[in-house]
């Protein structure tokens, strides 16, 4: 599919999802809307992902596209009107458009109109399937074995591990899969449910059921962890992930220098070894299971020898190999996760 | 209010709700419609609680109510279609209907056209509000004293063991408020977030609305709890709960002889200290919440000797003063929750 890549003013550090179909997406990246850094390319700012010209808007674009996606989302995931023009346009030229807001594209007026007449389709991957329901406590008996990434705090790495972790499993041979539960991944993996959006009671049941529909066909599973165990706002998210799944291992991700929850200063970040305890004792009556790797997000260190020291001192603290998945690999971990 | 309670073929084990709303609900309860047991009073069976008439169905009332309550509710949550005769003569003779149900009354077409032609209201409780979004981890700010019941398994007690606390709080003289966070409670309490229909990311955020509403305005909060920290299905509700609350105290709820999961019979309950170590420091990066009391449902023991040696080994399990607040009173633990 190519597709262009909706990033006002935010590509690329605020421009999450962007950056993730960029990185990890099978999607051929046409272009990235960004008005702000229109006229330099994705790969003057990131090296490592695929590269693209950015744009103006859409009708910079030189060549059609398949679809559009909104790579960007401001704090409670409204649709900012300074994008409409862009969304109007793909719609006139019969572009799909897919957005992870709270907001919902296809109930507004003139985009549903739009989209009906010029044939195409608005997809939001945040709207949960309306058959989901409460988790029956059966993940764990699939024929793959289960990854689950959990985190510190939100932001540390979570997404990104999980895919590179999948990445790497099939380099080594094995059929890995991912189960995607936010919208970034979700549009990666083109599937998967929005947990953070579900009804709370089907929780862990929306994760149940992804990991039924794949898991006996699988090696291995790479579930997507969200929040943290003790996020003041989220914590809800991450609890029903790790009992939705029962997973078999779990990675710990954290970012190094983070000390504080994100966005909630006045709660201090437990130590890492307390994370393990927590994470362990409450996953052990529902799958026992265990933290047997970690990922440090090392991006605030500059010096690849700061970040080498911080990754063994992190893989000190949480007792287990560690690495930083984009640094330094996945390799330093992979044995652990598929022995 | 002048309330009737639809309790078909399931009064009164199986009928949660309507026996919360006899037993702690201001309203006047003029009968409750029960095919099976229709002929026989509410006295017959629970001694303890208001009395009223056991009728077939609406049309047997002999005076009016003020509103129908559904004190039911089959798993799921579904609409049974055998109640819709009460529901239409409730609603032909101008009267509320009020129901906790997944199924919503108010988007049922016929409901919907006889509560505007007969001018009544059909108030679905378990539809959260539209305003509802993620905490800010303030909870824990308000002047009041916060106090949460959590369990080791959902039908425990934490509803009634809530109910209890508080109105012993008021009777020893302190102004205590409780906070609604499901269905009988939400009916009883005549407001109230059902907690466990909210959309996953807003768990937290919704309690946390209800105790910043009123939090500084009374001495005690005791907020009803949900499920447990380590159900399959619903941890993330309880999870949720209990960060958003973020308690100073918590009480641990447990039904004597409960070793399995309710209907998740493969997950064996964790011993009663581990579910105490668990909560607590789960609660300690938020909000430092301790178990210091447990109220244990004896209501499967006949002898009051057998519940009282029960009580006295919970107690000694979870290091707390512990009662059956049904069988034994609130005031062995009461003293340790309002110090």
């Amino acid at each position: 599919m190519r597709v262009a890549i909706l990033a006002h003013e935010k590509f690329p550090d605020r421009a999450k999802t962007a950056l993730g179909v960029l990185r990890y997406a099978d999607d051929e990246v046409v272009a990235v809307l960004d008005r702000e850094t229109a006229g330099r390319r994705v790969n003057d700012f990131v090296p490592d992902v695929q590269d693209a010209p950015i744009v103006e808007g859409m009708a910079a674009l030189e060549s059609p596209v398949d679809a559009l996606l909104i790579g960007i989302a401001p704090i409670g995931g409204g649709f900012d009107e300074r994008w409409r023009d862009d969304v109007r346009t793909a719609l006139e030229n019969g572009c799909d458009v897919v957005a992870g807001l709270h907001y919902f594209l296809s109930e507004d007026e003139e985009f549903a109109r739009l989209a009906d007449e010029h044939d195409c389709e608005l997809r939001d991957v945040r709207k949960p399937p309306e058959d989901l329901t409460v988790a029956e406590g059966v993940a764990g008996e699939v024929d793959a074995e289960i990854v689950l990434t959990v985190g510190t705090d939100c932001s540390v790495g979570k997404m990104t591990t999980t895919m590179e972790l999948a990445r790497a499993a099939r380099e080594a041979g094995h059929d890995a899969a991912v189960i995607p539960t936010g919208q970034t991944g979700i549009m990666i993996e083109g599937w998967g449910n929005p947990i953070d959006r579900v009804v709370s009671d089907f929780t862990a049941g929306a994760v149940e059921e992804m990991i039924l529909e794949i898991g006996d066909e699988r090696d291995y599973l790479f579930v997507e962890g969200q929040g943290s165990i003790v996020h003041p706002a989220y914590s809800a998210v991450t609890c029903g992930i790790l009992h939705g799944a029962m997973p078999d291992k779990l990675v710990l991700c954290h970012a190094a220098g983070r000390e504080t929850i994100h966005g909630y200063e006045s709660f201090a970040l437990p130590d890492r070894s307390t994370y393990v305890d927590l994470y362990e004792s409450l996953s052990a009556p529902v799958s026992g299971g265990a933290v047997v790797a970690g990922a440090l997000n090392t991006a605030s260190l500059e010096a690849d020898d700061d970040a080498r020291e911080a990754v063994d001192e992190y893989a000190t603290e949480i007792d287990a190999p560690a690495t930083d998945v984009i640094r330094f690999g996945a390799d330093d971990v992979l044995e652990t996760l598929l022995e």
